[in-house]
């Protein structure tokens, strides 16, 4: 056994699928947001980011980098210890009620990722249901996928969104049986919304319990930014809440809110939660300050949606294939990697803008994309540039644009299904 | 199906055992370390941690809290995205240069914490080898644990460094079969070290690959703090080193080390790795900071292992039940769950010091214990005084001292065995 040509070969064949991942290196200004600094066979060029997950730019928020450096300095870099080794701190208490409160629920817990919490929490909340049946929608995230997985639990997955499914399922199954719904309220890779009303009259008809992955929609929707379904006034009809403090929040990590004994067994049951060094004190202040700011201004959601609107606006006036979608999120369908993976690096070398390729496996085979996320920070003029960068993109690279390509009929029977999705990455 | 009732049996299930946990809210104070304050039934207490896993109080250096401070100014509080999704930040791609450095390897990654660390590499390299065996110690953390079930590949535990054991089962194996085994070179609940050499000579005879975790060794063993594979000059005899940040470089983080093949195939296949937002610069900053002062100065390390020869005789000078141990841990023999939860709470209440209880699932039942983690800044008086709140603690809650104890046959014969070895929480 050669074991250092098993790992050639596994790269090599990333290589010949043309899905090899080349990470940019990038150094962000603060104050400067969207720009950044690419550094590139040693050259450092600033360029423009137009795929960030801070989505409001709340990074480089003035009120988080305040708290952040005064906790730093006051209680040092980092907890010192897991959650019961001594890395319980102070902040991160306050945290863990400021995102309860968030959600109109008795507690929430925080872990170290967003990915951590998903697969801790779903896992865990399954196998202390005997016999325990999970719904998962069809286009859940890698981390709710590895949480469905490692529950060892009967799993079933419904169509994306597909209510007459998941009835069809919950119905098949013997009513005494505990029953785990599973979903996202943005599916981040199109920027469409779950029927969560409906799953949730579901839920209760059916007497299932509900477990909602709002990473792409806390800080963002809602009028204190407790996410859609804060929006929608369906907060309490959910168990679990779970969000991220790296997205819209600016900072790290992910969390769960629901009810006291729900958290509470979590906490004590997890694997991933007990056995992981604790959030350091200045990140969960720096998130606590995010998540105040977001609860009582409006400004920055307002301004996201306002830039998102017309930055789809603006991109299918110059007739870009920009696909479907409820949110701020700006798909441009390419269809094939390699054109992907090219765009994307002639936009940033010719143009200094960056918008990373989403390939496979984050996407089905043939619905390749560029993935664009306005913020209240690009203005009106950096969206007009990116217009024209992306028409010339368009040309330069040969992809069709909107006005060239197969309708949405003759085009979804050429696309590879997902065999696992695993969007987000 | 009542869902909060069975949480709330699972919650019950620990207070019956005794071993619910509960967590101390402790708010540490940069530059008086190892003091802290403790929140407690609205009263804040100042108090003395002497638990911590900020083994040389590194999370309070000024180089460090001044590198984390500049890089939030700088660049914001979080990187923004995934490593791929514009999350790839410049200080983060320096870390993990500089770790490649510390252990004399091609190439590093940086993962958000030491347990993703473990169960997305081990995991993924395991699954990348065609039909691989993994040779697993039956003490590893539950971070290996949970990479070696992650894998889905056959797996075999062998006694806890035992050389005859491991050799019995290589030389039983297929010599074709690729095999991975892995180990901790530092065990944190009793403190000894693994025979990293014959293990490597083993596995250099039949052909297996390494993995060794080094979290409880790097910064304080090896002249360059690399860990104990630096300080006897085996590193280039082992394919994967793992560390932590979050330990005695004081911030948040895990890594491991190897070729450039093996990291790169890491990197591309894990989704623990994939799908999470990368590490903030700040962290990034502060760990690199930490690990260069830690490269040059001797000055921390020599101070904790005075510090901690010095604890172990000053304890075991007054009969304390002080149990064998290699390294900077000082485990305290205890041998009952209700006595080590009343000792600790005693001990915090009655003393000011925090010394939390160490219980099953941690360590198998029948050797519950408390563990004690002597820093450079533990002086000879907070020594004196720990030992005469233990005396005290000792004869106010009952525990045996080791005058008065079983001797080690007769203990090892009342000992529950670990079903699931989970050290470290």
């Amino acid at each position: 056994m050669d074991y250092q040509s098993q790992f050639e070969s596994a790269i090599e064949a990333l290589h010949a699928e043309k899905r090899y991942r080349v990470f940019a290196d990038l150094e962000r200004i603060a104050g400067q947001f969207p720009k950044a600094i690419w550094r590139h066979d040693g050259k450092a060029r600033e360029i423009t980011v137009w795929c960030s997950n801070d989505y409001l730019g709340m990074g480089q928020h003035d009120d988080v980098i305040a708290a952040m450096t005064a906790t730093v300095s006051a209680m040092g870099s980092g907890a010192g210890g897991t959650r019961n080794i001594s890395g319980t701190n102070h902040p991160l208490v306050e945290l863990e009620r400021e995102l309860a409160d968030l959600h109109g629920k008795e507690a929430a817990l925080v872990f170290t990722s967003g990915f951590v919490s998903n697969e801790a929490s779903i896992s865990t909340i399954a196998k202390l249901l005997p016999n325990c049946l999970i719904l998962s929608d069809e286009l859940n995230h890698a981390s709710m996928i590895e949480g469905v997985r490692r529950a060892g639990t009967k799993k079933q997955i419904f169509r994306h969104n597909d209510l007459e499914h998941l009835e069809e399922l919950l119905k098949a199954a013997d009513p005494a049986q505990p029953k785990l719904i599973v979903f996202e309220s943005v599916y981040s890779m199109d920027g469409d919304i779950a029927p969560i009303e409906k799953i949730v009259e579901l839920a209760e008809y059916y007497n299932a319990m509900t477990y909602i992955d709002e990473v792409h929609a806390v800080g963002m929707y809602g009028p204190r930014g407790g996410g859609i379904s804060e929006r929608d006034a369906l907060a309490q009809r959910i168990d679990v809440i779970e969000g991220t403090l790296a997205k819209a929040f600016g900072v790290l990590g992910g969390y769960i809110a629901g009810t006291k004994a729900v958290i509470d067994a979590v906490r004590s049951y997890a694997p991933g939660f007990i056995f992981t060094t604790a959030l350091p004190p200045a990140l969960a202040a720096a998130a606590t300050a995010s998540i105040r700011h977001l609860k009582a201004s409006q400004v920055e959601r307002e301004a996201q949606q306002r830039q998102a609107v017309r930055a789809k606006s603006v991109l299918r006036g110059a007739h870009l294939p920009v696909m479907e979608s409820d949110t701020h999120i700006v798909p441009l369908a390419v269809g094939d990697p390699d054109l992907c993976k090219k765009a994307s690096d002639h936009l940033l070398q010719r143009h200094g803008i960056y918008i990373q390729p989403i390939n496979y496996p984050t996407v089905p085979r043939g619905t390749e994309r560029l993935r664009i996320t306005p913020t209240p920070l690009h203005s009106d003029a950096l969206i007009e540039t990116l217009k024209d960068a992306l028409v010339e993109t368009w040309n330069a690279v040969g992809i069709p644009f909107a006005t060239e390509r197969p309708t949405h009929a003759e085009r979804s029977s050429k696309v590879t299904p997902l065999v696992v999705s695993q969007a987000g990455g």
